[in-house]
């Protein structure tokens, strides 16, 4: 199946899902997240690393949607942290409702993904929830750290790029490795796969950061200069404070961390230094390393070639690449 | 081994768990509240259901720890939800760190519990799991219920019970049907152990209401006639107003839901109602039908009476009874 006929399937499987009825305070807001859209990327994952081995999908389907429900759980109570106002253009859980009911539907969202990984064959429940619980622990280390790195003065590039391999790359890998492992996938081969979807996340976050600086306003969705603006300790930032000789250290402590009547001059002075120190090139060139080291691990995965390149598209959309 | 026994090996079972290291902030919460203490009934209920069957206790010993695990999440969830300060009498996770780390280190505790529970026979792995995620959203049901009463005018009795099994009954329930399987019980005989569990929870959870009007200061550990202080909905205060005449009614609406400077006043008026509709005598007559059909679905497993004893004993403490 092509791109476009499994989102079809999991749009289907999606609707077909039942999480409970009363009370409503719990289960409509599991409801309502879960119609907020996206481009369902995880459980595509899940179903493409299937389909490497095999052409029997509907078995990949319940785990599939599984960690879809995970990965909104995650968001429901990332927004309660963040204080975040809007999802997807649309008020949080936490707002239309209160921080209460976020909680607790978020708590039933991890259980009800619990359960929907249990229709697995039994020779793969044990090792794949040991597997899904270890990432689940670790999405949530990667939460914690972003949230420390907030009020943290000294923060390296090291800790930065651990921090976005637990919070947002890891359930990449895991989403492949699972669909790899119920197609048939050998450990060796599912685990390559884990790796490849390690390092399309870690390029993917890094793209993100780099667009909110100098993306295309028109489509980059949101507010371009944001993480800017807002302080956040980006790959960019690091490096460039990293890299800064005196004059820079101090242009970038006049804004960072100040309160700045004008936010565009704030961006313009930033994004000025960055690219007086090539932080565009240079995070450009990271993101590059990261794509060749999943297509590395890609290749080396046991299956014919024409089978894997639904998989190696769906990685040049996301990372908005062609060829 | 009889409750000393058991107890001291879940308190060893519970020092060896290992929850994670790093960051410091989501683990360390975990730790403490674990360590707040408390009966470690639904631990215990796991390991006699088990020894009802068969006196090797090891292998029900992680699934054991899973349970009380779990519970202490529900506990770190409830108390933010609940802007409780103290537990135990010591600050709650969210008043010491704070309501992220609580939100956080609680989902956590929940990804621990199920694997906790993956140290299981093959053949219960997907029927046990499937059970516990059942139990673990009723929880949720249940404390959603009870967050929706504080704010409803109309509550009945059934709907009243039917919180508490969800909310407190149900996870003693499940305590006693997951270790009677890992001892190798029939669904028929797990099945009247976890009837058995719900009944003694429905029993417990109405002696505290009881307690919290009727208990003696010294003992109770709490304020007596704190329920009435708070106005909350407790099977006392909804029978006295299903039951009370005009005049009642006015003496108790004088006081519920309404500011009171004295509030030994309030407890004194409020307490004044419920002796005058027997509400003390059919409080304990319905605590005496629920354990009397405890003990009858624990009369019905297929074991010898002597295998019984410990669980019989830890019914009787649990409401505080003799003989």
């Amino acid at each position: 199946m092509d791109l476009t006929a499994l989102t079809d399937k999991l749009t289907a499987g999606l609707a077909g899902l039942h999480y409970g009825d009363q009370p409503t305070a719990l289960y409509e807001p599991i409801r309502y997240i879960m119609a907020l859209g996206g481009k369902r990327i995880r459980p595509l994952l899940t179903l493409l690393g299937a389909q490497l081995f095999t052409d029997e999908l509907d078995g990949a389907l319940k785990p599939a949607l599984a960690v879809e429900v995970f990965h909104n759980f995650t968001l429901m109570h990332d927004d309660i942290m963040d204080q975040a106002p809007l999802r997807r253009g649309q008020p949080t859980v936490h707002e239309k409702w209160n921080p209460n009911v976020a909680i607790l539907s978020g708590d039933v969202m991890l259980v009800r993904a619990y359960e929907l990984l249990l229709d697995m064959p039994p020779a793969l429940l044990a090792p794949m929830l040991r597997r899904f619980s270890q990432t689940a622990a670790e999405v949530c280390e990667g939460q914690q750290w972003d949230m420390n790195f907030e009020t943290e003065t000294q923060v390296s590039i090291a800790q930065y790029l651990d921090m976005i391999r637990l919070k947002t790359a890891v359930l990449l890998g895991f989403a492949l490795e699972l669909g790899a492992r119920l197609g048939g996938a050998s450990e060796q081969d599912a685990d390559h796969l884990r790796q490849f979807g390690v390092d399309i996340g870690l390029a993917f976050q890094l793209r993100d950061d780099l667009l909110d600086v100098y993306g295309d306003a028109a489509t980059f969705g949101k507010r371009v200069g944001g993480d800017i603006v807002s302080d956040k300790k980006t790959f960019l930032l690091l490096t460039a404070q990293a890299q800064a000789d005196a004059t820079q250290q101090a242009q970038l402590a006049r804004y960072i961390g100040q309160p700045v009547a004008d936010a565009d001059a704030k961006v313009q002075a930033v994004r000025a230094v960055y690219d007086k120190l090539d932080v565009r090139p240079q995070t450009e060139a990271l993101i590059n390393r990261y794509f060749a080291d999943a297509l590395h691990h890609l290749e080396r995965v046991a299956t014919p070639a024409a089978r894997k390149e639904p998989l190696r598209q769906l990685a040049l959309q996301l990372l908005e690449r062609e060829s």
